[in-house]
């Protein structure tokens, strides 16, 4: 893909917001989009302030991871696009997840007594650490680069850190070891998130995200929610159920589904899901990370839906 | 209600056909239309005929039974209305089904040794009869009406008839007994049904009749085509599988369902079962005989389907 | 197949009755059964008094037509087998519907001025009539077998009538037309009755009928019926709304499903359904007549059900 | 409530591990529960060593976080349980969260330029933080009580932990500010966890735990497992996905159900589970920490699940 054209004169750059520290996973992925290679790009110490940034206008767009393969949905993610000022998901992307043990220059693995990194990195490294690193004590830090930046100082009581690859380049520090992730097809979904507007445009190839606020807690509530999607025709590839925080029991559910909103069946599933729901938060349309394009059961294709349609039509009018 | 005005001078008044002969049930039904009053009344020897003298346009509508409270539907209107010409009820109407014991003056109770009826009759009279006239052979004749016009006949070998109280006075034969039906709220359904055209206005106390054919055989067919309805809340009043004739187990579906086509969770529905069936005929909206409005559960209204249409808009435009 | 044994000695012979006069297609159903061979065959004028010998001990069994693929169910046959004493199917088979034209020797085809017929004969000849005999008066008949032993009298008024090849040979008539049924490939389904007791044993390729009559008429409850079966895997091979009789719209449902009471998942419908129903009225389970064996969805087979249930006893043992 | 006897002599006290460090909400749900006046209390750095502790036997049982009101559910407490050596949840409480600011004694709140805390405190305070400690900086600890232990070290950076009440007893801290959680109505659900065995008795306030694995992504899989509990009038009260680690878009579903594994409806939705599903893991059935009934649907009690099982005996009997 060729470098997108500079900006015209005057126009300042783009500022993306991303989880940070730098050297992140995070940065990594918002790195692997076109658009970043001339904007300037603004690491955020969590996900809540990343997310602030576009709120705010400071920032036109922020990086911030959704899912993981192995540990789950980022809850926080999830939360804060659910609720306070509306959000639109413009984009997804995946980046491979890879651990590194990464240590001052000199210190060498028989001298790791304290490793750091972030409990969901501690977790995916679990079975490697064990094997490898016994006797190793593993502590917590906020995020895989802080216990890489806070090992570089060489007051640290830390002696080496699990975190991504860039960290090491980031933070100057050595490779004791790469790829020590145990289940090697770990990878981290992020998104692209922008102020609310005109969604992306329908590739064929799309995904729709939002939140469904149950309108009250009776049993069948999550079935007759699922049934506007399935009975439509729409398939889900993530549901979530979140609290709400007004009491145990009181949930919202966060799905993505396959197709966009400017599908005829996605449409008439999202204003079914407005009808039956307390609210619903439409979250964005957008191209999949994998290209796949989205299941069309027999009679669910715009082409059927605009016949039925055109027919209903004839009917009211007695043509 | 007052009679309906004279037509302008030079229009030829309305033709309604009806099954027939005169002093059946179906009579009775027509003549309670005030467009009957000052129209040309056409008996038809079959429900068949009647039909296809509006299709041909010799007659402007037609009468005919479609369900009895105890007899269930009349196989013959739901086949007609399903396939041929299409054809749309305007409007639906019942009848208490009061049977009385006919026979030519002099004829005495005990000189009745063959009473003749319609098998529906005998069937609906059976306990009757069981008590007041044991020794007596029930034979069939195509109408109740027939039956009683064969009895006036002098020669006839019959002795008495089963029919409708009007036939006594078309066929100058004396009532022996009358309200002798074993269940005395047996009422029979009949529909007015004319070419096809603008539906019936919404009056807000509507029914809507369709036959939906099955694309094909799967198991859940049938299920699916009932979620099409209730997904959107409108109920079904009436539901008959009828063969299609092509083979054992091959079936289509004849519905009534509670709303209008004009309405929204009924055109929502509509066109859900023009995409999942194989064919979806349209019958007619109109209003229903008991002036029973139809059951709006939450979410199902035309103003939360506005509005949520209204909702999907603005999402799709990005404002 | 050879014939069945006589019985032992000082055993009376089975006694069979069926929807008749002699000549009917009934007829030919019931001799279709080995048990035939040496059993006594009563015709009786009609279902009811066919299911009564068989409810008052008069007879071991009844053959009587409930299904046609043309003219669709005999709702008499349905009616009752779902009200009155209960009654068991153990046997169900077809018989190809051919008709005859059938006259008295000498008759010529251009002399048939009157046919006599039963309505359900008429409608599926109707288009042979109307190529070959446009001219022709069709009157109706109770019965095809009545149509042609009326017309055997040398006295009648009627000239010929459309019957089952067998009445041919039973009123000593002559055939002017064979094969004369519009659709060549329609059958009616017959089924054998005997008084309630131990199911057919379970073939494999069975078939279950029952009644079940709705708790109320709320929406969603003719749904709720089929969601018994359908979740646990038990397909439908016919469903039919039966008027209870009780008001317009109160319905009962008559439903065949695959496979056998002493399948697990039919089992586990069965119970479903009473738990659900006002009433379920289990009319039998029997060899399919086209020997197809039920479609047996991923989780629903015997073996399947026994190690859940196997599994449930564990924890709730705590083993 | 008196205490519960002591044991008999020579039998030696359980033992009871729980998330520590001492001083955390956790220990105080453990405390809540009679059986631990008298039991041997481990404090486990995680929730996986505390579950360990059960496994290996080292620990009769061990009480973790699994669901907090405003956070969501405890993912590692979830994952836990749903894989790895089978355990059972034999009992819940809930602890209201209250949070106090804690600090050594000394300490004036104008002096606290540094916070520590675990992030869902972080998160349940960000309201109170913002307004009273705008310019504190806040850094995550691996849990509120190693907040407070890290604090009580005078030579610690940090000069404030925000924690449970609790702990200022354990660690010898002053309490600046007491209440400072932004929902005074946050509670936390516990766990009470030991080895698989007899589920707890009947209470009739019961609840059902397990979690469902899909046979495989097809979209309606979510739908069916959730029709296998509707159908059978058992509501959920908690569902949550959870990736299996395989691939992204690879779920199971915890899943909290009202009911006992003894009551009838619970058992057959458990099989029908087990039977739709790659494997269903029993969680435990135990009592409701609220008390509260489950709603029985009419058709769903114990007793009419018994009669229909009687009435399917004789059927199948030919009684």
């Amino acid at each position: 893909m060729p470098p997108p054209p500079p900006p015209p004169p005057g126009v300042p750059p783009a500022r993306y917001a991303y989880l940070g520290p730098e050297g992140t996973f995070t940065e990594q992925a918002l790195r692997s989009l076109p658009a970043a290679a001339r904007a300037e790009l603004v690491p955020c110490a969590t996900v809540t302030l990343a997310l602030d940034a576009v709120r705010s206008g400071e920032a036109d767009g922020a990086v911030v991871p959704i899912e993981n393969s192995v540990e789950g949905s980022v809850p926080v993610t999830l939360d804060e696009l659910a609720t306070g000022e509306p959000l639109m998901i413009t984009r997804e992307m995946t980046v491979p997840i890879a651990f590194s043990l990464l240590a001052r220059p000199g210190v060498r693995p028989e001298d790791v007594k304290v490793v750091a990194t972030h409990p969901h990195a501690a977790a995916q490294t679990r079975r490697w650490v064990a094997l490898n690193l016994p006797y190793t004590e593993v502590v917590h830090a906020p995020s895989t680069a802080a216990a890489a930046a806070a090992v570089a100082d060489p007051e640290s009581t830390w002696d080496a850190a699990i975190a991504a690859p860039l960290a090491a380049e980031h933070y100057r520090l050595a490779v004791l070891a790469a790829g020590i992730g145990d289940n090697p097809d770990a990878v981290t979904r992020f998104v692209l998130v922008s102020r609310p507007g005109l969604p992306a445009p329908r590739s064929g190839r799309d995904k729709t995200s939002l939140v469904a606020f149950m309108r009250d807690d009776h049993p069948g509530a999550l079935l007759e929610i699922l049934e506007q999607l399935t009975m439509r025709g729409v398939n889900m590839t993530r549901i979530e159920s979140r609290p709400t925080g007004a009491a145990l029991g009181n949930y919202c559910f966060s799905i993505d589904c396959e197709g966009h909103v400017d599908d005829a069946r996605v449409g008439e599933a999202l204003m079914g899901l407005r009808r039956v729901c307390a609210d619903v938060r439409f979250l964005g349309s957008y191209e999949r990370h994998d290209g796949v394009a989205p299941t069309v059961r027999p009679g669910t294709s715009d082409v059927e839906f605009n016949d039925a349609a055109a027919w209903l039509a004839r009917l009211r009018a007695g043509d």
